[in-house]
């Protein structure tokens, strides 16, 4: 039996101008797709097309679930938003090939897209212009003390910084913990940029300084933006200098 | 008089069938594209499109022609490979501005593209599944000890890594200065991704690990991911898994 390779596909921030050619091709000749509910939705119905939309709790079965498929000779696309290797879905089925042999003979081929932080860098000017670093905020798959620690030795690093899931209504405090960190380690006149839904209509933006960041400007729909020592505003941009130290 | 926005377009790694949509219209419509001479290379000629190719060395210059031209009413596209944020064109643009008062009312469109490392990621697996950085081995804008500081103290914080200008003529033994900070950081079996002109016919992937790896291994055309200590082999994939520390 001729196995089909499984697809993992990045559906980009939200505007269907960001998703690339190659991604619409294999949506066009996929008969599953498979994802998170909100990021399936953006998929039109059509026949011959089956779609698989399940919560976001279980990565894991949703990766066997697609190998399974795929092992039967479906044309199954598993859809992130943003780029599948950037805290999404890539890593999520890697897991369930090396968990199961069975899937030792399916291909898979990862789709890349244009993964949150940088829609949102592009949106506002170029913060990340410089060395970056990117970290997943939630702890729901490490220890908080990793995050902490990683937080502090990446400002003193000069790094440029981005957090994904940075709060959510079971982790509401740890944004708050997070920026008191950012404080101590950078002081209050760092920049910050809340990116909210960004290229979709309820897209919303803000710059503010540590000083005056909160918590409650991020939800579930936001990313987040720490600019390095050097960021600046130029007009209503924000920038990173090239030479920043 | 109406000024036309002055547009940066990412043109992704190289396959045409990662460039966006948004980018291609952007194409489409503009009178000049101004960029590095390969990257306006990728550019298909046709009437009433001039093409401005430029030496990777003038890059504050290539900014302020471009600003130049946007300001006087054409509708220009500077062009980076990758994103424009991520080590290119975006953040010149912006010195150029802020060092010009009279481009202060130019109004300016970062469009985002497919960085090299992630494309390079999706091709090997999800070796960036889980935290990472980004760094600029060259020199050129910044001094050689930031690099030494920012690569110990990332290795430190448990990031994977991903570098951008690893290696070039004038500057060939620093990724071999790396990669011994590296190894003396990470250990030897710690795996290391060298990725040429990744989604072009000229693609050479290989995966060693910090022991076997030298530096002739790059070149100007190679972004070099470094996993974490969990990042591992699944067949001939390299993934990083969602719980590391």
């Amino acid at each position: 039996m001729t196995v089909t390779p499984l697809v993992i596909a990045g559906l980009g921030p939200g505007d269907e101008a960001l998703i690339t050619p190659e991604v619409t091709a294999a949506l066009t000749e996929a008969t599953d797709v498979i994802g998170y509910i909100p990021y399936v939705a953006r998929i039109p119905a059509r026949e011959g097309l089956t779609l698989h939309a399940t919560d976001n709790r279980v990565e894991l079965e949703r990766a066997t679930h697609a190998l399974e498929l795929a092992a039967a000779g479906r044309r199954v696309v598993v859809v992130s938003s943003g780029d599948p290797g950037v805290f999404a879905m890539a890593s999520a089925v890697f897991e369930a090939v090396e968990q199961s042999p069975r899937f030792a003979h399916v291909e898979i081929r990862v789709l890349p897209g244009i993964t949150a932080m940088l829609a949102a860098a592009a949106r506002i000017g170029a913060p990340l212009g410089h060395d970056f670093c990117t970290i997943n905020l939630s702890d729901n798959l490490k220890p908080w003390d990793i995050v902490e620690r990683r937080l502090r030795l990446a400002a003193q690093a000069g790094f440029a910084m981005a957090f994904y899931n940075p709060r959510s209504a079971s982790r509401p405090h740890q944004l708050a913990r997070a920026l008191d960190i950012l404080r101590e380690e950078c002081g209050p006149d760092r920049l910050i940029i809340f990116a909210r839904a960004v290229t979709t209509p309820e897209e919303r933006i803000s710059v503010v300084t540590l000083a005056e960041a909160r918590a409650e400007m991020a939800d579930m729909r936001t990313v987040v933006l720490v600019g390095n020592e050097a960021t600046r505003r130029v007009g209503r941009y924000v920038y990173t200098p090239r030479r920043a130290g």
